[in-house]
């Protein structure tokens, strides 16, 4: 009999596309919700080109509006905010960055440049755009029409996402329905839909943050206090490696936004992102989130997921009895 | 460890009420996109009271329109087509009913009666509306408006129901969006999500059909070619029969329609049915089925939560070790 996850993930795709609907036009808030419904993602090219920050947000204009303001960034040794590092003791860490703040147009000179010694990013994901970046939130919209109308809630935060192409955003899901506009530049995303989550390697790693030594590296020190918390550990882009009996299973999806284009991310997908300048040289993005609805099945379920392939890491799993001369081995042992 | 299905169940109570939603009015095709999305039941009251059908659907118009015309009539024993039924010789059968090709008039005449000696039901479920029953179709919409623009289809099939207070539809399921509205009589409806799957303790039953013996005694012929089907054996009403380990956990929910009521009756939902005559001595409703979207998560969850349930039967389940002098019983055996 085929393992109930298994057949989950399989089933899944035969009843998916394994790419992204790509939608002519802005959908209508009815249209969406059939998306939301299906807790599946949708692409609208150029939807966001009559937007004032897709016409203005230029280097020039951003150092302008925002000057010297002191913004929060996220500083990495190699663009790996948020991300499963291999520590010098041999173990898988979660590593959030070093944040530090700094005036906006010192963050733009660098970033433009892509020459700092360490990678900056500005990523604070705490509805940034109402506050720190305030000044330039009259250049988008305050909210996504369709998405207030079908969702029947305003936008529960509005992030900037600032940065140069050495940061990647490794895999990770969000309690939210997610819409990602991209301004400047472009961005590759890999989705994965929740039912996948046994492809995923989750682990419960330590945490860990950057800081900042003596002589300017940076390194990373141990929350030794802190509750570990469980961590996607597989990489879509590195396929054979930290793989889980379900990570061959997995069909990610791929989409590439470029200037203008508007991506809904459904709740609990997981997703990585990866991105490339602009002509301004950064790449600059422009998110809503949404608070997803945890009632219905969606959430019960998808811990439900979790929770048999939990149960199943936990089983002691035992060789198969050999009636021949075959022995035995390790590699019998699943 | 709580196991995976009962945390399933119990996140699923913790997130959602145990009883049906009351709308104040018919909704909006968004607001009715917003349940299906949550594959959550409501009901609106008097929702059909300007339909045609509410106001002339008494026996001497039904009489008129009908006339002689033949219709097909399901005859039971006791109102229990498709329903499990203990065959002599102990083991549990499905059995679907006796079918018959009356008269309308006769059928009615029977049914107002409530004195035949086995109990008749209309309930083809086969579209009936648009077919032998189509004298009665400008009685009622030919599609729910809500509906048919949330879904962006018309209904796959519109259905009559008649009959008298004793039928009673067992606990079961359908793979349709369903709006059920009712014209006479009340209907008692017992609702239960597909997360409750491993309450209803479903089983895979030899089928059979009611046959009519030469002294007019209805008997149950066995299917002996037939191939089992999976049947809920789990009676909501009678909760301490034919439990699983999880029935316990199953909290149905209850709602009783009165003449001109709607429910809206999420796919996959189990619903158990039972109805009281209204004023003209019969009970009537009529329902439009929706073709549920297999994509996206719904379908693959959901048989996932049987797979899960299923492989959980065939494990072999040992006695607990015992140390003490307690002796391993046939009752620590679950």
């Amino acid at each position: 009999m085929t393992s109930p996850l298994t057949n989950l993930i399989n089933t899944y795709h035969e009843l998916n596309a394994s790419e992204v609907d790509e939608l002519e036009e802005e959908p209508s808030a009815l249209e969406f919700l059939q998306f939301v419904a299906k807790n599946r993602p949708f692409v609208v090219r150029h939807a966001a080109n009559s937007w004032t920050a897709s016409e203005k947000w230029v280097a020039d204009y951003l150092r302008q509006k925002m000057g010297s303001d002191k913004v929060k960034v996220a500083i990495t040794p190699l663009g790996n905010a948020d991300a499963v590092v291999q520590h010098s003791h041999g173990s898988l860490v979660f590593v959030e960055p070093h944040e530090i703040f700094e005036p906006f147009t010192d963050f733009l000179d660098d970033t433009q440049a892509s020459s700092s010694r360490h990678v900056k990013y500005a990523q604070t994901q705490n509805d940034n755009l109402r506050n720190e970046y305030a000044n330039l939130l009259p250049d988008v919209p305050t909210d996504i029409p369709f998405a207030r109308l079908a969702l029947g809630q305003s936008a529960d935060a509005i992030n900037l996402w600032l940065g140069d192409d050495r940061s990647v955003t490794s895999l990770h899901k969000d309690n939210y329905e997610n819409i990602y506009v991209q301004i400047r530049g472009q961005k590759d995303f890999v989705l994965m839909p929740p039912v996948e989550m046994p492809c995923v390697n989750e682990q419960l790693l330590q945490t860990g943050r950057y800081v900042s030594a003596d002589d300017g590296e940076l390194i990373v020190r141990l929350d030794e206090e802190a509750e570990r918390i469980p961590v996607a550990t597989w990489d879509p882009d590195e396929p054979e490696q930290r793989t889980t009996p379900y990570s061959h299973l997995a069909k990610p999806l791929r989409v590439t936004l470029r200037e203008g284009d508007l991506l809904y991310l459904p709740s609990m997908w997981y997703h990585k992102v990866s991105q490339r300048i602009g002509d301004e040289g950064f790449v600059c993005a422009v998110n809503y989130w949404y608070d997803m609805d945890f009632a219905g099945n969606h959430w019960a379920q998808t811990t439900f997921i979790r929770d048999v392939y939990q149960a199943e890491q936990m089983k002691p799993v035992y060789p198969k009895l050999e009636t021949g001369d075959e022995k035995v081995t390790a590699t019998n042992v699943v």
